[in-house]
């Protein structure tokens, strides 16, 4: 260092920078350290199935995503300048069509309202771009988004970095009137939403910890659950939403992921929210949702794409409207991508001329999670591990917590059962207590993240695990 | 509105949401309402002469960038998936080799440090993005970010809305030891920051605002002035801001657009603030610039590619690394536009092989503003108007202030004056005002942004005004 620097640590950074990296979620400390597999050099490294990430579909992206970047004669000479802060107009038109076929929001009536209105979408560097900026024009540094529980460990970063929002966790279990028993693991309903948990959550942030809770932001489809919230979860938590003036955040990333549809019981909190196109009157754009019911939507999970950081949010909060599009502009999508996911919105399939190219690639991909879900739940039936059945998402939420040592407290019971399976299995799973799992012992397999080879790897050695920890050979 | 709401205007939207709204520069407001001109359907309609675009460049971008956006076989595979939240790696390098030539760094000897460290860019969705994040590192909300008279209109929105920082302005006038004439219009000189300045605008931020600075942020070359602070005046403000501990931010984002090379003397705050070579360890990685001094920089003026959102920020203090990494992740840049921006400086000219692409481009585009530049101030000189030489950037600061009517407040008097150019002779510029400008009067002419019709309409509207005014016909 030169030597004109008399450093005095205090002004060399701020606290909220700090702030944010401790906010990070710790486990992948412990992953970064660890050597990857690889099938050549480093076959007994660890197989990572704790990102996100879908890695089943390059067949099906790389032809398409060449043919969508070309099929323009040139570079559009507009794309060049600045650009509308929420996004381009044509690309706004895509992303309303394609939700209201993908969240079933299409009353049938030909009339322009209880459509999504394109003025109320904002599109934004990824899915939490969007929410950050929605989740700053409703709320304060201070105040609290309520969050059920488990959920994505991310969160925590994206809300409090520089937002300054607190996360206030609602616990489930206990409230859904599913009686606990230690020798049972929790079935769904034990993480279901009710009034008594969202009333016990609220009072407990503002009593306890003088937090008050401004937005709930719900994973629906569930991440790390891998399950839908039905119907009637959703009318209750928006209702209960209404009545306390608390702005619901409804985070559908995984919609186009559903891939158990009958099962699943899939409703979006949009559809349930919106209000009856005769109780709207003519000149109202849009489902009629009111105030406090909001979407985030993204391509990063259902099309793989998250390297292009496209992003969606949803509100007809007329109050949010410009601050929501002006605040983008910190976090805008390039022209050059805007148009590409126009032109992948709107193209048609390649097999079938009514068919879209969206809805085409959709079904083909749920058919691949399906398989691969279908695949690692025989596998843990095989082997009497507990576990919820999927119906969306990537992943499976799998009950480890027979093989918890006996010695420390909960967070270190399921810290070192967690590096167990790092260490001496390299199987990288994203742990529960990451995702503030109400019970110790839980992790999330994402089962996409790994090619054909791995996965079946993964398999093995999760039984190899199995067998040693009982004994069976 | 359905009946369920029974609407609390309090609980609809934040008090941020607001303040957000409130610092975008209000004279847009005007601008906005007004008919814009077009050849055929407006051509009584306002030029726009206040964004700060080039669109001289069209017939070199769209072929270029259709060429690089087809110049890879396919899609990369891997670009579908997470990148590394500071920018891909191969882009970085493609970016510190960049810097090195636009802002002569290369110190000639072929050693590893004294170079731009590529762990030390980040790459992110515009250069208020990166801004942002580089100044949430660096200090906490309330605190203060000077800002040199007069400045960019958008800062206060950049860095109030989200980040919550105080923008503490620095008068130049009266600081600099040229003595104050009203007769005369201030010289360049007159804008040059001082010691005097600094300390004067610090300590008035403290004891009067209560305000603590602890950023200093410059645009050189100076937007909206249109030229270059000396070299001995960046050194000077180096060594204040290293004395005082302030950090400095060296927007740099017309570096591109010098076009009078000789007169300009630019010299790099990331030249000036290096180290000799022979005080760094060899271990030691970058150009030993310390952690008080840091740059930014973008895509959106030099190649004019504002659409793009591509933003870049430099800094070899370890403490804000990687925090300034990580909070990228919510303001990323699409894989797409990063391989594209790979390409694109990493490109041979076509007509040279020993040249680049960007080379070439920028001494085109340079050529093509100077004489944008010359018609224009030749036009104010025949006016008798009063404005800087420029050197640098897509503009030129005039002073109006002879036009100014007698009645109202130094604002209200401004006012008026804009509007009647607006309003009665179709001429847009950036008023004075809402750059914070010491004395009323004064615009800025973005005379880039239109075209060459548009440009000279815009003379002929000019010399009508001026001409009625002084009631020479």
């Amino acid at each position: 260092m030169a030597e004109h620097d008399e450093i005095d640590n205090s002004t060399l950074s701020s606290t909220r920078a700090g702030r944010a990296v401790s906010l990070l979620p710790s486990y992948l400390t412990d992953a970064r350290a660890v050597t990857k597999y690889c099938r050549s050099t480093a076959p007994d490294g660890a197989l990572q199935l704790s990102v996100a990430e879908n890695q089943m579909l390059e067949d099906l992206l790389v032809p398409a995503l060449t043919e969508f970047t070309r099929s323009r004669e040139a570079f559009p000479a507009d794309a060049i300048y600045y650009q509308p802060t929420h996004g381009r107009e044509p690309l706004r038109r895509a992303v309303t069509q394609y939700l209201e076929d993908l969240l079933d929001l299409d009353d049938g009536e030909d009339n322009s309202n209880n459509n999504l209105d394109p003025e109320g979408i904002v599109v934004g560097a990824g899915c939490n771009a969007v929410l950050e900026n929605l989740c700053v024009s409703l709320a304060e540094p201070g105040q609290g988004v309520m969050i059920p529980l488990p959920y994505y460990a991310a969160f925590e970063f994206d809300l409090g970095s520089r937002a300054g929002l607190e996360v206030v966790p609602v616990p489930t279990m206990g409230y859904s009137g599913i009686s606990s028993d230690d020798s049972v693991s929790p079935p769904c309903e034990a993480y279901y939403l009710t009034r008594a948990a969202l009333d016990a959550a609220k009072n407990k942030s503002m009593n306890e910890h003088g937090v008050e809770p401004r937005i709930l932001l719900i994973s629906h489809p569930q991440n790390p659950l891998g399950i839908c919230y039905p119907p009637h979860v959703i009318k209750e938590t928006i209702d209960w939403c209404r009545e306390n003036k608390i702005h619901l955040i409804s985070d559908e990333i995984y919609a186009g992921s559903i891939y158990r549809k009958d099962s699943a019981d899939f409703s979006s909190a949009l559809k349930i929210a919106s209000s009856p196109s005769s109780s709207l009157s003519s000149s109202e754009k849009g489902l009629g949702l009111g105030p406090y019911v909001h979407l985030v939507y993204a391509l990063s999970k259902d099309f793989a794409l998250s390297g292009l950081r496209v992003g969606v949010m949803y509100s007809e909060n007329q109050e949010i409207r410009l601050p929501v599009q002006k605040l983008n502009d910190l976090c805008s999508v390039s022209s050059q991508t805007q148009i590409l996911v126009e032109d992948l919105l709107m193209a048609k399939s390649s097999s079938s001329s009514s068919l879209s190219w969206t809805n085409e690639f959709l079904s083909e991909n749920q058919r691949r999670i399906r398989q691969r879900c279908d695949t690692w739940q025989s596998c843990l039936n095989e082997l009497n591990i507990p576990h919820l059945d999927g119906t969306a998402g990537l992943f499976c939420w799998m009950d480890f917590s027979e093989f918890l040592p006996d010695e420390g407290t909960p967070d270190e019971r399921e810290r070192k059962l967690y590096l167990e399976l790092l260490n001496d299995y390299g199987l990288l799973f994203t742990p529960g207590q990451s995702m503030k799992s109400e019970l110790p012992g839980f992790f999330r397999c994402v089962f996409t993240a790994a090619s054909d080879h791995e996965f079946d790897l993964g398999m093995e050695r999760l039984k190899a695990y199995v067998k040693k920890k009982k004994g069976i050979e």
